[in-house]
């Protein structure tokens, strides 16, 4: 008779991660680690659960150089493995919301009368919004989507450098985003740190427990 | 000789979670959970590290009833176990640039003069801000943190209801949040289904992957 113990960790350790600057451009993430995150960045939850993003993965090294120069030349652009750009709607109308809410008989075998109620809901809030309204709604939306590749990278090991520092309109010309009805929101660079990269070594300055928190 | 062989869950399955609606109103999340998952919220990046937001871990039930009437009457808010409420700041100044210089300098043991191109940087870039610019700024750093949040609720096997739908103007009001130069932003109700809530048996609904991604 042997007792087999196994520790598992309680949760990951978020201290292992920092924004990366220095990736090791040899390092490439493995293309079931991509599908994972991916999933994670689907799974994410959104306003409504309408979605009001999509990703772009890209890997193609012309093309990362191109959006370094619109990046201010950062290097992460060019030595990540793989540059995820979130892209938000700029348009979304009532007929996303009629789509949405075929996705949701289609999944899950309902009727379009049992959701009537509910997509006028939607639809009188899309309605109620100015185009500038409804970027910034899909702006939060992909906000918390990053937030939960980022987690999943650090799970995996996989560092990541998330980015606001590009020139939008470059990216949307760049990418051919404006005729789909989009706009760059917001990039993570991910794959590996490199041995040398200064800012795994520095201390992560948050503010303290007691100025960030009240407790009611 | 024996082998012990431990299989290790590679990721969390994020198809567990849901926007809970029925929580179980007597089971309550232990403090060492809810110590961990503050400190996931304090350690999620944000724009130049600035962290524009703070948050509030509500458990008294008087005035998460207050609240829930500025909630649509919402079920979750009176029977979640804590009410996170993110709260962002109005007035991002130069002044909280220089708070964060000091903090990076105290943190990292580092003179302020190593840092003057990084603080000309930040201060530029808040001073370029309107008001409006600044709260949307801050909005979408308190949704990044608010995914890091939700993310371990599902990792810890707690569950949670993202929740936009309140009255912003009315919690800022209870909570008497004006003065201190914040705004509501966003909710996670957080505790423990109860074995009824509807949302658990359905079926997620999520765009298929290729209409989510494009490979480039």
């Amino acid at each position: 008779q042997h007792f087999i113990f196994c520790v598992l960790p309680f949760m990951i350790d978020l201290n292992w991660r920092y924004a990366t600057k220095g990736f090791d451009a040899n390092a490439k993430i493995n293309a079931s680690d991509i599908q994972d995150l991916i999933e994670v960045i689907r799974l994410a939850p959104s306003s409504f659960g309408m979605q009001p993003f999509k990703i772009l993965v890209i890997t193609d090294q012309d093309l990362k150089l191109k959006l370094q120069t619109a990046s201010h030349d950062q290097a992460q652009i060019a030595d990540c493995s793989h540059l995820i750009v979130f892209c938000v709607n700029t348009q979304t109308s009532a007929s996303d919301v009629d789509n949405y809410i075929d996705l949701i008989c289609e999944t899950r075998d309902m009727k379009q009368e049992a959701l009537t109620t509910y997509k006028e809901h939607i639809t009188g809030f899309v309605n109620s919004q100015s185009v500038e309204m409804k970027i910034e709604w899909a702006k939060r939306q992909a906000y918390l989507a990053i937030g939960f590749l980022l987690y999943a990278c650090a799970e995996k090991k996989i560092d990541a450098c998330p980015m606001e520092g590009f020139v939008a309109d470059d990216y949307d010309e760049i990418l051919g985003l404006k005729d789909q009805g989009l706009t760059t929101c917001v990039l993570a660079a991910i794959g590996y740190r490199n041995d040398v990269d200064k800012g795994q070594f520095a201390a992560k300055v948050r503010k303290p427990v007691d100025e960030f928190v009240d407790f009611i």
